[in-house]
């Protein structure tokens, strides 16, 4: 594949984040954008949590999904578009601290199907403590209609 | 195992899903309580959507999270807990509907693991269509401070 | 998508199925072939055991994949070939049996992308046993060199 | 928890390799065993393809499995033992190759749950090429009768 890197993709990818709006509502902000790997962070907030008072982990699943999807979106042509296929999500620990922060890295490009792995990590005093981690498989849309970012 | 089946398992995860503060901020009610067995349901809204307008697919596996670990929940001892260690979701058909029912079900029960499998469905004017499963792995947590329903 | 259903695709699965050495290796024999679901028998065999005497989870995974794969066959062009991009299997209880009987089904197909769900049984005396399930994605694949059937 | 650290972990880990007959049948030998990261290699074996002449998807599975449980049991205490949970494999490229590399490494080590993560590597005359990963979640079972090692 030609993996595109015109310097134009974090601007893309910034636009692309600015339109989920789930994004909004879970508070979370894209603080990286590179070739190939995305960071996405958020504040604790109560109203994201389950009943034992920590970090819902479908919300951890949102947040790294967009970061493994924006991580694929950085690399494929600016024309295309990235749809989740699947994912897979191991919570390791319970997710609770100041911050989170939501890392997608591509684990392998592709022209039709792209890897990426994520990892969530819980931030407050001490050090960054790894509390999930995603593997997610990405398939490339071109000309779909409707389906554009 | 022995699975319990006192009548106020219906009762308990009422009272644990009034709890999950994730389920109320994405607009999800638990619909249906069996034992084994868990609905959730939630109208589509555009604050849930990701850079398509379609649901965010990390929306769908809080839901269906839920759902799982609900059912789950329904079939333990009430003094125990039930946390998450994974899931794997399958994203395929758009998030796109008017309603979104989210169904779990216990595959395998067990006194320390067990896995459910969940379905998401959307629903309009026509037939029920399927947009993604999960399959989950929960843990049965006993006398871990802190950790109740 | 148009589901084919020329009577030849029991032919062309058999067919295939014959060319996949790892199965006679592990001694899987196809049993059953329907439109959207295949099954694939095999008796227990010390040389396929982990270290505790048990059928090896690659091994139930190894047969759960090509059940889920010609599954998927069984529905796409005969042109067309299948390809696995990614699959998740739940070990639910020892893999101890006379024999093993594992099913795929197709849960949700597609031009591009299809998933297919299976399940693996032991069979002794009693009635079958559930012993690990599989979610799998499967790509079909057009047009390129080398890959048939 | 508490790593066990006790040089002997190398010594236990050869031995249950040892009685993982699967190993055997598919070819494959131990070559490294660190604290929390192992190391299984193979040749390329015709009797291990699917229909397309590349390495059968379970058989990677099933190396990559080996290699996440005993890099999970490396850090276990001497009486206990490993049970996969569950796995899910990403393949990325075709497994083609003169020989096979699969690594598993711990990622998050527990008293009760382990999860681990593996890369599987063809090797011919240039540099390695990853085909597939693994994320694989391990329990650690104490006194259940029937199993060691």
């Amino acid at each position: 594949m030609t993996v595109e890197n015109s310097g134009d993709f974090r601007a893309r990818i910034r636009t692309s984040f600015g339109r989920q709006a789930a994004m909004a509502t879970i508070g979370a902000e894209l603080t990286r954008v590179e070739h190939g790997m995305v960071e996405i962070e958020m504040p604790f907030d109560v109203k994201l949590t389950q009943q034992h008072g920590i970090l819902h982990a479908g919300i951890i699943a949102a947040a790294l999904d967009s970061a493994c999807g924006f991580a694929a979106y950085s690399v494929i042509d600016p024309s295309a578009s990235i749809l989740t296929i699947e994912f897979k999500v191991n919570l390791m620990s319970p997710g609770r601290g100041e911050r989170f922060l939501f890392r997608g890295e591509i684990t392998k490009p592709g022209t039709t199907i792209i890897v990426a792995d994520g990892r969530a990590y819980a931030i407050s005093d001490g050090p960054a403590k790894l509390i999930a981690s995603m593997t997610g498989t990405m398939m490339v849309i071109r000309g779909r209609e409707g389906i554009t970012g």
